[in-house]
This record gives C-alpha cells, sequence and structure tokens, in this order.
C-alpha cells in the first residue's frame, strides 16, 4: 500500500449541496481506486460558486498529489471547474482544438448542430491535457497545479465511468508500485450489535493482530465486518484469524460476501433450497413482511408457495384454525396461540416447516403483563415445534423488521443443526 | 435568507471513504436548512482518523458558523468523534452524567446489560451539552470552538433524523431573523414521473410566474413536487397556482406534505378509516408486501384483518378457491384468475374491498404471450369488481413495490369516486 500517495476528491455542484440528489459518484471513485490499494483521503462537496471553487482548489493541491474534480463540465453558466481552474493557476482560457472536434463530433453523431453552450465546452485552460468523453459532450481535462495532478471529469455517471476505467484509473496505476496491497474480507453477522461483537472479540481474542484491521458497517438488521490487510506479514495470517473470528461468532456468521451482499432471507432461502424444502409463514404483527422478504427474491417459489396474514383473532381462528377459546383464554400474543397458527399454517399448505408471530408492535396495545416490543415466535416442523417470546421495544417498523429476521435466522439455524443459543434470545429472550 | 451563517458539515466514516454506502444524511440535512431559508457552504468528509478529523475541525471552525458533524459516536474504537473534538478544543474526555443515564435507560428498555464500548459513548468533552438520542444508544452534543457552534450526531439515519427535527433545526432557527421568505409546499403526486409532469405543467399552464419556484423530488414510488416562494409578491399568488396545479394534476394529487410525507399504503388506509371498510388482499407476485405496506402502519388493525399469499397455483385454490380448471385454461396470470383471487378473498375474509395481483416479476418466467412484467389487478367489492392488465417491465423489486402502490391505488380512487383513467393505466395498462 502506498500510503504517502494522498487523493481527493472535489464534487461540485448545487443539487449534491441542497440534498436533491445523492452522490454516487464518490462511491464509484474510492471503489475503482480500492482495486488498486489506494484510499481516498478526503472528499470536499461544494456548490457551483466560483470563488469557493478556486479556494478550494487552492487548499487542496496543498496536500493531495492526486485530485480528482467531479462536476461542472456542462454548457451551462453554472458549470464553471475550467474558469475556477484558469483562475487558480493563472493559466488563460483557450479553446482547446482536440476538445473543439470531439464536441463537434458528439453532436454529428447526435445530429444536432453545435451551439454556443457547447463551444464554451472547449474552453479549457491552456495547454491542459485531454480525457476523451465517449457518453458525452463534455471533455475531460487534466492540469497540474502546485505539485498536484488535477483530473477534471463530468458528473454524469456514466459518462464518468467509461473515463475513470479507460484512462484515469489506468493512469494512476502507473504512479503506484506493483507491492501494493489492501485486501479485504466482509463477513456477514446477524443478531450481535456493534457493542457486543466488539466486546466478544476483545475478550476471545485478546491478541488480534494490529496489522488485522477490523472495521464494522451497521446495517438493519445485518452487521458486516470487514477484516483488513495491508501487508505480506497480515496477509499470511488473515486465514488462522478468519477461522478464529468465525469460530468466536458461530451461528451468528451468515457467510462471506463475494460481490453484494445477500439479505438474512436469502441465507434461508439458500438453506431451504439445499433442502428441497417448503416454508409457510403464519403473520399476525408482521403483517405480510417475512413472506415479502421471501418473495422479493427471484426463483422462490420453489420453496414458498403460501402465507398467511392473520392480523385480528378472527382471522387466526378462520385461516388457521386457532381455537377461538385459546385466544380468548391465553391472548392471541401467547406461546400456546403462536404454535396453533405454526401448526394451521403447516397443515393447510402441506409445508414443510413453518414461522409463526403474533406480537404487540405498537406504539398502542402494550399492557403491563405484556407491553409494547413483546412477541411470540413460533417456528420448524409438524412433529417438531418450538417457541420463544421476546421483548424488542423498537420503533415500529424497525421491530416488524427485526422480528421477521428473527423468525428467517431461528429456520437457517434450525436447517444448520446448530444448538447454541443465539444472542438475541439471550438478550432479548422473556422466559 | 441569512447569507451571512456559514454553515458547514464534516462526515465521518471509513464506510463513506470506501464506497460501500452512499451518504443520504448530508441530504436530510440540506432539506432541513432549506426549511430555514439557510443553504450548506460546504461538505467535508473523511474516515476513522484521528489526526485527520483534528486538522479538519481546526480548519473549518476557522470559516464555519455551524459545523454539523455526522457519524464517529458509536461504541467502537473506530468511532472518534468525541476524542477528535476533545484533543481539537483541548478540553478533557469526561464521564458525562446525563450521557450515561440516557444510555443506562437505552439498555434497559431493550433489556439489555451495560458494556464497556456502551459506557466509551459516555465519555466526552467536559461541559458539553447532551442533545438526547430518542432512537439510539449515542448521545449528540454540542460545543464550541473558535467562536463555531459544533453539533455531534450519529451516523444512522433515524437517529439523525430525530435529533434534527427535534433539537437541532429548532436550535439553528433561532439564529436566523423572522424576516428570512422560503415558503416551500410539498405536494404528493402518484402515476406521474417527473417528465411527463413537466410537460403538462408547460403544456397546460404555460404562464406559471416566473418566481414560484417548482422543483421535483423523484421518490419510488411517490414524486413530491415542491414550489417554493422567495418574496412577498410570489407568496401572494401562490394559493391560486397550487389550486391550478392540483387541478391539472387531478387523482395523481394526494396530499400536501405537513410534517414527515405519508406513504400511498397510509392515504388509502386514512380513506378506508372514514369509510369505515375493511380491505383484503390476495397476493400472488407481490407476495405479501401490499398486507406488510398497510400493516407497518399503526391502527391499520381495524380495517385491514387478512391477506392471503397464494404464491403457487395450488395454493391460488386451497386458500381462495380458485376453479383450477380456469387456472390450467386460462393461466395464473389472466383476467379469470385475478378476479376468482379476489373473490375468494371477498369471502373468505368477509371484507368490504379487495386487491388481487397475479403477474409475472421476472427475471425468469415470462413467455412471449405474457412477457416478464405483465400483471393482472382485480379490485373493489364484491358486487362490484374491476380489473386491469399492465405491462410493468421493471427489475424484480421495482415492479413489485409499483404493482402494490398501484393496487393500493386504485382502491383509493375507487373511495374517492374518481372516474379519470389515471396516467399509469394509459401509459402502462395493456388492453
Amino acid at each position: 500500500m502506498n500510503k504517502t500517495l494522498n487523493i481527493q476528491l472535489l464534487l461540485t455542484g448545487d443539487e449534491l449541496m441542497s440534498g436533491d440528489i445523492l452522490d454516487s459518484n464518490s462511491a464509484m471513485i474510492a471503489q475503482e481506486l480500492k482495486n488498486l490499494g489506494l484510499d481516498l483521503a478526503k472528499k470536499t462537496t461544494v456548490g457551483d460558486n466560483l470563488d469557493t471553487l478556486i479556494t478550494e482548489i487552492n487548499n487542496i493541491t496543498l496536500d493531495a498529489d492526486i485530485l480528482v474534480i467531479n462536476g461542472g463540465l456542462g454548457p451551462t453558466i453554472d458549470d464553471l471547474t475550467a474558469l475556477a481552474l484558469s483562475k487558480a493557476t493563472s493559466t488563460e482560457l483557450k479553446e482547446h482544438p482536440q476538445a473543439l472536434t470531439q464536441i463537434k463530433a458528439w453532436c454529428e453523431r447526435r445530429n444536432s448542430l453545435l451551439n454556443a453552450p457547447n463551444l464554451k465546452q472547449a474552453l479549457l485552460p491552456k495547454n491542459c491535457a485531454i480525457i476523451p468523453n465517449k457518453n458525452g459532450s463534455a471533455p475531460g481535462f487534466i492540469v497540474s497545479h502546485q505539485q498536484c495532478d488535477i483530473y477534471c471529469t463530468p458528473g454524469v455517471p456514466h459518462e464518468l465511468q467509461t473515463m475513470l476505467q479507460e484512462q484515469i484509473i489506468p493512469s494512476i496505476a502507473n504512479l503506484v508500485p506493483n507491492s501494493a496491497i489492501s485486501e479485504t474480507t466482509r463477513l456477514q453477522v446477524f443478531g450481535l450489535g456493534e457493542s457486543s461483537l466488539q466486546k466478544t472479540i476483545d475478550e476471545q481474542l485478546p491478541d488480534w493482530p494490529s496489522d488485522i484491521e477490523i472495521g464494522f458497517r451497521a446495517g438493519k438488521p445485518l452487521l458486516e465486518v470487514k477484516i483488513t490487510c495491508r501487508n505480506e506479514s497480515a496477509l499470511e495470517q488473515k486465514e488462522v484469524w478468519l477461522d478464529k473470528l468465525k469460530t468466536v461468532l458461530a451461528g451468528h456468521y451468515l457467510g462471506t460476501v463475494k460481490n453484494s451482499p445477500k439479505t438474512l432471507a436469502e441465507h434461508t432461502l439458500n438453506l431451504l433450497q439445499q433442502h428441497n424444502y417448503k416454508l409457510t409463514c403464519a403473520e399476525s404483527c408482521t403483517g405480510g413482511l417475512i413472506s415479502s422478504l421471501l418473495t422479493n427474491i427471484s426463483g422462490s417459489s420453489a420453496n414458498f408457495e403460501a402465507g398467511y396474514v392473520t392480523y385480528s383473532n378472527a382471522m387466526k381462528t378462520n385461516m388457521l384454525a386457532v381455537n377461538p377459546v385459546l385466544i380468548e383464554q391465553q391472548g392471541a400474543v401467547s406461546k400456546e396461540v403462536v404454535l396453533e397458527m405454526a401448526k394451521g399454517a403447516l397443515i393447510k399448505s402441506k409445508a414443510d416447516l413453518a414461522i409463526a408471530v403474533s406480537g404487540i408492535a405498537g406504539p398502542n396495545g402494550g399492557t403491563k403483563e405484556k407491553p409494547v416490543g413483546t412477541v411470540w415466535v413460533a417456528w420448524g416442523s409438524i412433529d417438531n415445534l418450538q417457541s420463544q417470546c421476546f421483548l424488542i421495544p423498537l420503533a415500529r417498523r424497525y421491530f416488524q423488521l427485526y422480528v421477521a429476521n428473527i423468525g428467517l435466522d431461528l429456520i437457517r439455524r434450525k436447517l444448520m443443526k446448530s444448538i447454541e443459543t443465539p444472542n438475541y434470545v439471550i438478550e432479548r429472550g422473556v422466559k
């Protein structure tokens, strides 16, 4: 890893400052750089203001070896990148022949006439180098200032992408020694929060090597643990420590992220596919969310045929044949009722496995005995149904999402024949 | 508009620098500020590095009157905001009693034990003021440095949101003179895209006043139209032009955003509540999503009792008594079957209204006659069921979300006795 290469990003555009659009370009640039083992040191975002741009260009180039400016190359008067660079570097703006040729060709391909705003895009700091734009009218360009190489790129994502991949990244790669190392492994975890996980690692793996970096990315409901090695010695030890970490995580470890992260429903569905099992859901307080998380996934139909959203007491009886006397005596949020719901769903749908949930999502409906956040979950097969009560006093939609994922996780653990007690049962379980 | 108040943002987190997540928090903050007529001057984003954070805090506070720091308040060692501020301001870190009380209460509410990483979150720069966090463990806090007020906020979006709306924005509002004019009205629209809407306005309201600004915020699936007035003359004409716009939007207009925007399911549920009607859903390709969107809403139980997720053909017969011969002859994605599904759900649940959907979500399962994206929707009451076929060739989850919302919208329009043809039927309907 070349720690000494300071690479920064200057993003420009009023729409980025007003919150009207989210910036995805910087993520694209960061990921391309990461492939070279390079990190971004800083991102600065400012509006379309000439003085601000000049100030930032002058400040950033004091520290940075490479600055990528994104945005402000368009044809309108609020596109100021070329002008700001000409002022910052005290270089006059001049019509650039290569840029003009490219813009003319662009207009011809689109059968449109070259107009004054197009011509403005060819006015660039004198003697700059052009980065051709295959997908748009605005050429990129490179200038140097205070010993910093400045790459000016368009804000339109697909124009930027092609320029990055074909021109800019290969050019930066030439500056990086071949030995650059940066290898990250991402583990998905369910049921352990960031602080519990940190505590577990501190306690159970106290001699974790300092050069194997651990980072976290909190998600709802999955947590990602990122293990990064930046030198040879870290790389050599990595597999051993990854194995130790997975052992400590036990059933809370879902898998390693290959390309894009999987949802918990996908992990569970994959296991159902391996066993060729069908799953059904009987949902009260989650109201169809578990079914929806499963049917979200392409190819789920082979392992999911039927879901019962029995939101009222009457419908628990009507759809799942739950004994109304049981509901009367024990309440809808009870071990007895949730087990009957699971049984009813299994019998009616002929599925192999069921998840049933009944709880109080809130904010209303709680009592002293059963406060908001109380939920019974039943899961398993017709001859082996288990149940557990939890207290999960989160805001309604996080409650629903967490409960739905607990249900899916309990099925996942059953299919993996895991016998340990999940952390969420220890922390949230009600006896 | 107070142009002189320099407000800046410092975002921190390795995940923001690596491109692993997109920053949506800064958009949230910018939009809240805009409601006060305030702009952000600059956003700076850096990783979890102590020296960098200290440098940036020192630099930014030279220019800024207000600095909002977002992220780095978590319990783990890579959460460095409090430490960086203590170094930058030369103030020692101390266990803050109010912060500790809040963290303890948070752990108690979740039935979890206070651990060392949690305790770290109470170690804050001495004498800082606490911003309570209603939705998470990390308290926010306020310190002052180089005549700049620094608000430290959590990176988790819903924690930030509540803190912003209830604490930070009201506190910043006190600094803004009352005379600043910036009044924005936000209209929610379903079924019209940004370009169709712009075209409609251009054609039907050609003399729209130039000083009443129109902006759009594209959402999935609702679009928000923002009408902003920044002077007295615009304000005076506003109501007249809002009325004209609503007339043009007709049934595509859902309502005006008061505090937080409503979902389409909320608009539909509100009408069901007014009529005291019960709705049921029979879902094939949306797989429980319509039920889930409704039961997401607190108080939905009075108007939603039962949902049927009949993902397979067998379950359409088993759960909703759809004639298997009909499925055999017409296919599961057909007018006849979707009408039978709606009828079955109405009879079984005794609800007043039903939505039934059956379609091909893809990416597999399409044929030449019924390509991926084909979907039949039926809606209405037992004595007045309507149906419509659509072709919506979007990616699976956008297809599901759009179809679910069309179903909800058709019920909304029915309850409003709207007789116009919605734009989505004109654009996406299949005859």
